[in-house]
């Protein structure tokens, strides 16, 4: 039976060291304040809305929620992140997304202020990912990844990492924060050749492909880690991730379980992302 | 015997292809021009640096040779990047790293103009090659191990490509320009275990790992294609890659000797980079 690398008491973890940061923080006057921006109505949105809002009021950060039509303009949209940059109470802001398609996602990202962009979107967050540096902010999801892997002390530097996708989102990014912690890092994606093959030669297997489990047995071996980033709506109104997990548990050495792993830390990181964004605001304003 | 991936026919097809490119810039008036930026003396950068004259001269780039003291004063140097930039007759700006260990590499390279960037070292460069977007332009080397699989028509989408280092001139962006090309990537570097079992695996194994002759018979199997980014010294006066040519020969399918191989390639893509960045500014004339 695996371990099951639950993400409730890793985000709890996350959450509780803000708590004396924050504190530090209402000494100086400072309240961290994250900015939501959300166009439209997506169910998906609003859930993740709902859950952030959550995770922002246990924390002590204050949210400024913005909604704007689904038929927005693109230079309305523009202008609301200009007003946002220029907001000094707005340590960080959150663009839901993906945004309509009449919208311009690259534009809308490089609007944003660097130094607000807690959900690693801007082009300058891309390039501390990519170079290692401290740079902006990796997005939420892997690095929420890295947490449950950090929180449950499992090594990662020198194991054989597999990441299974390659997006802007998730893939990538996560492959990026693995290879900074010293793990050999194998990134599989659609054109992958043998994929279940070069899947089994990982020690921790990202799932990130965005398939509903396609992650079988043979996709496995014993004592693998195995992280589940997919979040899929089944036909019974249950959901479930990239991996199989009634064929993977009885296998793998550890699991994230779905619902209640790897989505469940991605709104504490955001809220650590904002703290550290008002931090370095503050520091700024000192000097 | 391996097939040899000689570079200068690779540098000779690109050379050629940017004649009538050229030509067309001349019949707008505009001669594509770089500027090269060098501190100090360093016989590394004077031999790079004549490499660049020389192609430069035969594809009809104009070149503006800076050089500054090896003990230049940091705004010294930033002042003349500025002044570059600025520069509506300079379209591209190769500055010669690494530089000094008194100056502030990051700083240097952050205020190079992206547009000017045909050496991918700004921020805005390594969120192109990131993304897998246009933006900007990859660093030469890693662009040219792509030319050359290109010229040689060595397949690489599926293929599973090992690249051993992980440094930001050659092999962090070499692995998103494999995967740009859909092949499998595995990220290897100093703390990677087995490695010489990792690189077996490598159907195109591209060496940028900074040791001389350090990827040896273990490492390699029949049927492997062989980049060698090295260049190092030998006591002999000659110069060897980071593989071990006489090892290498017999087993695999197809190799880049050093030197002649990848290094020969170099200058001609930072020559297709200025010729491009005239025709973009060419083009943002004319709108």
């Amino acid at each position: 039976m695996a371990l099951l690398l639950k993400g409730f008491p890793v985000a709890k973890a996350i959450t509780q060291q803000l708590l004396p940061r924050v504190e530090q923080l209402a000494a100086k006057g400072i309240t961290p304040t994250l900015a939501i921006l959300r166009v439209g109505e997506k169910e998906d949105d609003i859930s993740y809305e709902k859950g952030a809002l959550k995770r922002c009021s246990q924390v002590g950060i204050a949210v400024k929620q913005l909604h704007l039509p689904q038929d927005v303009e693109q230079q309305t949209l523009l202008d609301a992140i200009g007003q946002l940059n220029r907001d000094d109470t707005v340590h960080g802001v959150l663009i839901l997304r993906p945004l309509p398609s009449h919208l311009n996602d690259a534009a809308v990202c490089g609007a944003l202020s660097p130094q607000k962009d807690v959900d690693g979107i801007t082009p300058y967050s891309m390039a501390g990912i990519f170079t290692g540096s401290s740079v902006g902010y990796p997005p939420c999801t892997p690095q929420g990844c890295i947490e449950i892997l950090e929180h449950y002390q499992i090594p990662i530097s020198g194991k054989r990492a597999v990441v299974l996708g390659r997006s802007l989102v998730v893939g990538k990014p996560a492959s990026m924060l693995l290879l900074q912690k010293n793990a050999t890092v194998t990134i599989c994606h659609t054109r992958t050749q043998n994929l279940p093959a070069v899947c089994r030669e990982a020690d921790i297997l990202l799932a990130a492909a965005g398939q509903p489990q396609m992650v079988t047995e043979e996709f496995l071996r014993p004592g693998q880690i195995l992280l589940d980033v997919g979040i899929h709506p089944l036909p019974d109104g249950s959901i479930c991730g990239d991996v199989c997990f009634a064929a993977a548990e009885p296998v793998v050495q550890a699991i994230t379980p779905v619902p209640g792993g790897t989505g469940a830390v991605t709104t504490a990181v955001l809220a650590k992302h904002v703290v550290e964004a008002a931090e370095k605001f503050s520091e700024k304003k000192e000097k």
